[in-house]
């Protein structure tokens, strides 16, 4: 079951019939509708999210009232509020879903018993953590550069099929320009 | 030998005696001079760095040859051109000494045979990844957020010791604003 789970690990660790069969049993399933929140600010944290199908975006919201998407998910993408899952805090995001969403969800708890039980595991989360940070570190680059249009073309050569599905004011959120700017792009 | 990696460590696993004799010999010592560059843009990067004692910054030069500083580093943090060593590419950034530094150095392949021999020090390394990851989130907020005074007060309350040394034209490459907007904080 869920093979874009397994496939997803697999591009890191080779894994038997047999382990998949036990790994998979970490994950519960949750549908979610268009619009619905999957971690609402404030709230205790206490899942990571796999996408099986569909598109979400986790934003902070700003002391004006004003979004910012920090990232989003679409199949085989994690997602949480990574912060307040990791220091037991409430969460600062939210995460919502922009189309009908399925999950896979693994509790922090589990996650670790996971890792503890299977190393290779443990491996496949800390490889598929560093590569997010390196993700971050070029954002952050573009950033210092005042480039929201270098932002625009890594995010289109990365994830072209993302380009496609989210909403044009979405996009503008996540590269921190106006709609306007993202236009003339 | 090295007290301040073992301590570093067993922030997050508890180490024998025998298991750290054993995990320091992975790790290479090396001596750098003030300005003397550890990484290059352009070259391989072969290593990764704990710092013993001094300070560095890593930088991305634009293609107006202005610096932008990426990461500090001082004693008990690590620091290398990840990107370049995760994919195998050449530098893109630079890593200079802005004190005499001493570092232990392990090579991309010695740590991944430091996690296979060692199922702890992968969950270390796991750990250590998923917090340098929720850091660089913050930061990327603080962009979205248009927001260098935040920017500011993080590293100030993150990294008091850091701000002491680090010269401010440094700390305003690293924020992302002028030395003069700095001085205005």
């Amino acid at each position: 079951m869920y093979t874009i789970l397994r496939q997803h690990i697999e591009k890191i660790v080779p894994l038997t019939n047999e382990e998949y069969e036990q790994i998979q049993t970490y994950f519960t399933f949750k549908k979610f509708r268009k619009h619905q929140f999957v971690v609402q600010e404030g709230n205790a944290v206490e899942q990571e999210y796999f996408v099986l199908k569909g598109l979400l975006k986790a934003f902070y919201i700003n002391a004006e009232g004003k979004d910012h998407i920090i990232q989003f998910a679409m199949e085989d993408w994690w997602i949480t509020d990574y912060q307040a899952q990791i220091n037991r805090n409430p969460a600062t995001l939210n995460i919502d879903c922009i189309e009908d969403t399925e999950l896979l969800c693994i509790t922090f708890e589990r996650k670790n018993e996971l890792c503890q039980a299977f190393h290779k595991m443990e491996h496949f989360f800390r490889i598929k953590s560093a590569y997010g940070y390196i993700a971050l570190q070029q954002r952050i680059l573009s950033f210092l550069n005042n480039d929201a249009q270098s932002r625009y073309t890594q995010l289109l050569r990365q994830y072209p099929a993302l380009f496609q599905r989210v909403p044009k004011a979405l996009i503008a959120s996540y590269l921190g320009v106006s709609r306007e700017t993202l236009s003339r792009f």
